[in-house]
């Protein structure tokens, strides 16, 4: 986020958060109709196996941490990120909406930058090399379970972005 | 849980969920004051690498989960379970408390079984083979953020309990 005014600034509309509309960023962790079975003798509903873990790089291993995320003021997004050892897992713990904002693997293209509306149930997982843009709670100040790897090579790519965007929701 | 009734059944007072009290049986996962640092130009604080996940046997690898667990209604603990091939981590979603029933690893001794009560904002992780209840939500039906272990071998041990349990909280 950027505190430059909105001069010059693209503006980017945000769209509901789906599965399929998130697909090809990694996934949105989720309890669905359907998609469960009983245990614990049927006093439990598991849904199981929801997001597509990666962890590469020497001594890679996953980490469970909590990020709290101060919340998003209409400020300008002035910069991309990505992750090339592992995939990153956001999961709100206050059940507060919160912003998403990816754009494919590989040479980051502005063009090719999408902006979602999670709602506080929908956890996502950024697929390893997947641009985003840092943690945009909504709201207030807001924490989330992060699943995310260590390991011994450095594993945050920044861009800054050639021309602002400001989101539209 | 059982349906029966409580005759009989040894009665087992709830203590608060510390991270000190819970130390022999994983960890609590929790944002505690003065152990974070700012990531993304200062506007999130980072609770890092909060748990100890364990994942052994043949083709293990971490899965993320969602449970949905009814609400504990008072009725009789009957069997504790352990996971041998990997740590259990769960985290509420909808901020509500919940209990946690646990003993330590080895051969079962019923008189080492100790209560919990876990606030909405506290997650716990099992270490692996550390006996424990089943999932018991209060107040109503509640989400948790599970992430545990797939893998080829079998993972859950249960057992009975010679004497139900009745939970004083």
């Amino acid at each position: 986020m950027s505190s430059a005014t909105s001069q010059g600034a693209r503006r980017l509309k945000v769209r509901p958060l789906t599965q399929q509309a998130f697909a090809p960023f990694g996934q949105v962790i989720e309890a669905r109709p359907g998609e469960s079975f009983e245990i614990n003798q049927g006093s439990t509903e598991r849904y199981h196996n929801l997001a597509e873990l990666e962890f590469s790089g020497s001594a890679a291993r996953p980490i469970i941490n909590i990020f709290r995320g101060q919340a998003y003021q209409d400020a300008l997004l002035a910069l991309m990120e990505y992750h090339p050892y592992g995939s990153q897992l956001f999961m709100p713990l206050n059940q507060r909406p919160y912003l998403v904002v990816v754009a494919p693997k590989g040479e980051l293209n502005e063009d090719e930058i999408c902006a979602f509306l999670a709602q506080g149930h929908q956890g996502v997982n950024y697929a390893a090399g997947v641009w985003h843009h840092p943690l945009l709670a909504l709201e207030q100040t807001s924490d989330f379970l992060v699943v995310d790897r260590a390991g011994d090579e450095a594993n945050c790519v920044e861009q800054s972005l050639s021309q602002f965007i400001q989101l539209d929701y």
